[in-house]
């Protein structure tokens, strides 16, 4: 792996002076502060102060306020869903479906997108400067769960002044964060989208984090932690954690249509080791552009979320009670190919908001793009959305796209 | 990962001295050695001289040399099928399929189990001496292919004085084998047997293969493949390179059913990154235990071999000519919970069979436990085995178990 250049101790910069001034620690969105008086308690018990929220809006919020959606990203994800990421240059993750005439149109929504915490695109994070050292948090910031995401979040849509939230809408870890937000939160969120979800973490899953976490441990430049205040990156590691989780967002006939067993600029194998299959090739690339724009302590941080999320336990082990008495209105989405958040999982969810007497639509979506399908170009899931938004518009007495104001 | 043991260059051994003193090198098994003058022509087009092959036997041939089985191993097998591995300690890989009274059974039959070319236990491998440098090969030994594999346990064969095995048996890797058994030699071969394989190494499988060699490769103790001459051991990169092919050899339903969401030896999440989970507990062994058994540069020619694998290719792009004209009676079986190797690759070796008008039966087993079923105490295999063997074994006027001789 080549993947030895130089590589930035926080996306985009390297010493701890350059951190300062990195996205990390001071992001080019809007930044919600909290003060030291003004902690967040999280789920370790532990009350996190000061810290700040980074996040970005789009459209206008109505008189009323009642127009508020909130996009939950997922694992690596940030708060550019729907503008460029100030770190690769790249369009919004999210451009597709979020936008003015989009299925979630911002000519008639506000819509917020917030950086996770624990992330590193300037939300507090293990980058982010730990008040009693000067220097980054690493491994002394405490672990975060989905729940503390979520409160963050909550934090940061009473600091922007609204109630209730027309939507709460997510894929993947995002979409465990539209559960969590419906079960913590029930009578501020009108309706609710998660996508290619679960309402808790699997065994599988946990174990291909754990691999992921492994590699980056076992890079020596990891440090305990501590590699931006030596200097040095683990980036190989971070390299080869990104490489066992693309695989695991891609089905195995996609990647067969995408790559088969073509090679890559040559004729025939070459009897070495290096990478003869295109699929190699974009493994190889995706491993390496990736430790670009993340952060080798947030991978640790956001996947142990994402392990420790199991929806029911808070709830005496009944997932029907997250969501007793719910009013939200609920549109479960999964994908056929998807087999790290399987439609088994959102079934159960399903099953629960049933129990419930909630009122719920589930699609299963025909898709051979795997996990990924969320975010790519799947015409059934807008139009789904698209349908189910305008739907909740006219409950809420909002006026839908395409209707008089 | 507290794998920073000192652990040997070679299973169980750590200097060069050592080396040539350890079974990599020097095995306990038995060992057929060819010299300079009988050089071991391999696809890459390099002829390897000398070379030497490492296996086992068990039971008794007989008279007329008809009831020889070879039993092919797996990725990270080796030749001790059904007596105890020196390295480990531990009992044969497949002692409930291979033995006396057993479904392959060593009163009757004379079982032939060889170490692969590119392994570590004895058979030439990256760890064997270069005899123009008395250092070991490294990346200098030419890349292996599942063809070069079977070759060399063809001229073993031929040392052995058979001309034709009664039965190839084997899972995974060795499933590929018993396939190109029967393609490169079909007038040597009387019964096949492939279990759990796949005529080509799909594109999701080349991409988990190519995470753990890049794992291998990212630990700066591989040092380019040099790591014996250095003193030193990849063991981290080779304990993640585990971790990462550990989870695909089992289904979510066993990892739900085995482990689910307990967590080990607490009664709460610590809210850190030690092993709460079991699953994560029990891949981190896993991952510890295989290094002390297993070579990392073995482990890049081995699965590299499996992903060279694409029989169709060799025969003009037609899998049915792999097989035109065979004699050979085939027993393809699978696991319904695979998904490493699903059904529908061995479907499709049936399918040229039947192409090809072959003798084929076909099983696709019920089991909840993954591609590691062949290796497990299923049933329905040990019974499906038993039977198609006993029937080859009438059509070849052999006694069969349980008839007089």
């Amino acid at each position: 792996m080549s993947a030895e250049t130089e590589n930035p101790a926080a996306p985009g910069k390297t010493s701890l002076e350059d951190l300062k001034a990195s996205e990390a620690v001071t992001p080019s969105s809007k930044v919600a502060h909290f003060s030291a008086e003004n902690p967040l308690k999280l789920d370790s018990g532990i009350e996190l102060a000061p810290w700040q929220i980074a996040y970005e809006t789009y459209g206008v919020l109505n008189a009323d306020k009642t127009n508020a959606i909130v996009i939950c990203h997922a694992l690596t994800g940030d708060q550019y869903v729907a503008s460029t990421n100030p770190v690769t240059g790249k369009p919004g993750w999210w451009g597709l479906m979020v936008g003015p005439g989009k299925p979630i149109d911002t000519n008639h929504y506000f819509v917020i997108c917030a950086n996770v915490l624990g992330g590193c695109l300037g939300t507090t994070g293990p980058a982010t400067l730990n008040p009693s050292t000067g220097t980054p948090y690493g491994l002394d910031l405490p672990v975060i769960t989905i729940r503390d995401m979520v409160r963050a979040q909550a934090r940061l849509v009473d600091h922007l002044g609204i109630e209730t939230l027309f939507a709460v809408v997510g894929g993947s870890m995002g979409g465990m964060q539209v559960l969590q937000w419906a079960a913590s939160y029930p009578e501020r969120v009108f309706a609710a989208v998660p996508i290619a979800a679960a309402a808790r973490h699997t065994s599988q899953n946990i174990a291909f984090h754990e691999v992921g976490r492994q590699a980056i441990m076992a890079d020596p430049n990891w440090r305990s932690g501590n590699y931006i205040q030596e200097g040095v990156r683990p980036t190989k590691g971070l390299a080869v954690a990104r490489m066992a989780a693309h695989v695991t967002y891609m089905s195995d006939e996609s990647l067969h249509q995408k790559f088969g067993r073509n090679l890559q600029d040559r004729d025939n194998l070459t009897f070495g080791f290096d990478a003869d299959f295109q699929i190699e090739s974009y493994l190889r690339h995706q491993g390496m552009t990736f430790v670009d724009r993340f952060d080798a302590n947030s991978y640790l941080y956001v996947t142990r979320a994402m392990d420790y999320f199991d929806l029911a336990q808070e709830f005496g082990g009944s997932l029907p009670n997250a969501f007793k008495d719910t009013k939200t209105r609920f549109c479960v989405m999964s994908f056929t190919s998807d087999w790290l958040f399987p439609t088994s999982e959102s079934r159960s969810v399903v099953r629960a908001l049933n129990a419930a007497a909630a009122n719920v639509s589930f699609v299963e979506i025909e898709s051979d793009r795997g996990h990924d399908s969320f975010l790519l170009d799947v015409p059934e899931m807008f139009e789904t959305i698209q349908g189910f938004i305008t739907g909740a518009a006219r409950a809420r007495n909002l006026p839908a796209p395409g209707e008089e104001h």
